[in-house]
């Protein structure tokens, strides 16, 4: 069986860090593997509009955004196939059929729709296609016959739903759809990363996000005005690690290298980390070395958006030719689909004369 | 403005009286009216799915009867345009977008929803897709620009909420979508005929139906078993109107006429009840009557039926055909959709020049 990818963003807003270091950096990483016969990247505007319908621009607008944090960070169109939900209709029939397979109380004991009603203030006035989309999750997932999904713990009921989906489906109309595995992140410390704030996540909201298209003046000095250790008031004063925003962002980003290349007085993390909690490190030197870690990065990142920002056209014409590929795939699925279902009419010729016999038998 | 209408039937099983004086007789008027402008009729079998997902053969099945059924009575493929819903993808992804202005509490406060709901003692497991279907109703509506739905007054609250959901959009993207308005039945009598034992409504699993498709023995087999008045025991006893089903069955289907043809000792019906009511009439001299007045309508139905019964492949064709032109008027809709939500991202130039700009600017 064909090892297949499908992963995707929400289009309402630029994606930062936290994207990065928690899905994009691995999807370069597993599109470069050669492991996967095909990966698909969905930007899953249909998804954002099921509660932004009154603010369809902001959808719209940042679609553009998400392709170019894209394409900067390496996802590479000769190899993943990015494409845009809503320019693939067959979707929405898919989730139309895999609506009847599932109960509405079944959605409502999904823990992340639980958390993520919360989260939005829904309460009673959760819009329908909103309290829908893990089906339409699932119907994203099994279009591509995606055997891997690489997402986050806190999504794993989700994909545990299309498995349901899947296997009522094959039970109901016989085998057809595949069932696809989570594949979670291997390193902790990407699985989440503050805002710049010390808040537990970042969000355009709360204005705490550095973003992969931020400039390196902007990003220095969103690092400088970090939070580390309140009580870190001298740099004498021995430091806390815990909470400690540069910290943790170096958990996720440095690498032995970087140290001999911009802090050679120490050896790793370990040691720097040490001469912290002992009192004697201040957190501007941190934060420098911080900066400069990241900036091996992001400068990388900056340089290639700056080209395909050059040539706007050129990534609408990725955008539709992935979405082409996208489209061609979950028209093969629907129509198995469609001929498991039997609704398949006008394809069945034994329909046809079965029920001619019948009236003039 | 063009008049549009917009009707149909889930195709569960083979039409009977109750919906020939419900609906399909007055379909068949108001297609001959010359009145509207283009008429459509759906055979929804999505929408029986919803609530049939586990046995899709008996919806399967019951499309080729129920078109059977819609060409019998006089349904003209010439003059309306008979389509299956599945066939029409456009359907689908219409309420996918519906879902977005609809909360979960407002269809849930749909009487109509409520009943049938209730009817059909799901409760707690009451699929997604069935719980969507108003929602779905909305798309069906929408999608071919109906201005006319010609239903029963307990599906006031369906068509309400496809107006909120219309005006909604029409809010939110811009005018694009047309409100809808019932067309209730003017006869009362037509409202809803009670099955042959005295219940309510006729239904399949008990049995009191009077099938299109009956043959004249049947039809008078099961007029002869009809609930009358259980108090009318002997001839000359005064008999009860209310409730007796051959009267029922007159106030919907006798003229004055049928008395001069088959029952000339009486001037027409009111004649008939009030000596029915004085005693000294019997049950089997009406329910011969009515065996008469209905057996003129339905041997021309029933010889319609074998004449398209004879060529299946014909009827299929017919149903084809039907799905290609709602089809292309669906389409049409969506398009004008997808361009008030502005997510028709690949057509729209504009974006992509107003996008270069940003960047270069």
């Amino acid at each position: 069986m064909e090892k297949i990818i499908l992963t995707g963003d929400r289009p309402t807003g630029k994606l930062h860090l936290g994207h990065y270091v928690g899905s994009l950096k691995r999807r370069v990483e597993l599109q470069n593997s050669g492991e996967y016969d095909k990966i698909f990247v969905m930007i899953a505007d249909a998804q954002a509009l099921t509660d932004n319908a009154d603010n369809p621009e902001k959808v719209r607008q940042n679609i553009i955004e998400v392709a170019l944090d894209y394409l900067s960070v390496g996802i590479d169109p000769e190899k993943t196939t990015i494409f845009i939900q809503s320019q693939v209709p067959e979707l929405a029939e898919l989730a139309f059929y895999y609506m009847n397979l599932v109960t509405v109380s079944r959605v409502q004991r999904n823990p992340t729709v639980k958390t993520e009603i919360k989260m939005r203030n829904f309460e009673q006035s959760i819009p329908v296609g909103f309290f829908c989309y893990p089906v339409s999750q699932a119907s994203d997932i099994t279009a591509f016959k995606a055997t891997t999904v690489p997402v986050g713990e806190d999504q794993a009921p989700m994909i545990e739903l299309t498995r349901e989906i899947v296997n009522r489906f094959n039970n109901v109309y016989g085998e057809t759809l595949v069932e696809p595995e989570i594949l979670l992140p291997s390193n902790a410390a990407c699985l989440r990363l503050p805002g710049t704030d010390g808040k537990a996540k970042m969000s355009k909201s709360l204005g705490n996000c550095i973003y992969l298209s931020d400039t390196a003046k902007e990003v220095s000095k969103k690092i400088k005005s970090m939070y580390t250790d309140p009580l870190h008031l001298n740099v004498a004063d021995p430091g806390h690690l815990e909470g400690n925003c540069p910290f943790i962002y170096l958990d996720a980003f440095c690498r032995d290298e970087h140290f001999e290349r911009y802090l050679p007085e120490y050896k790793n993390l370990d040691e720097l980390k040490a001469h912290y909690t002992r009192g004697g490190l201040g957190d501007g030197t941190v934060k420098k070395f911080l900066t400069k870690v990241i900036e091996e990065e992001l400068a990388e990142i900056r340089e290639r958006r700056k080209k395909y920002e050059q040539d706007i056209p050129a990534v609408y014409d990725i955008l539709k030719r992935g979405s082409e590929v996208a489209r061609e795939a979950a028209a093969a699925t629907l129509a198995d689909v469609r001929k498991a279902m039997r609704i398949n009419y006008f394809d069945d010729e034994e329909l046809v004369k079965e029920q001619a016999r019948k009236y003039q038998g």
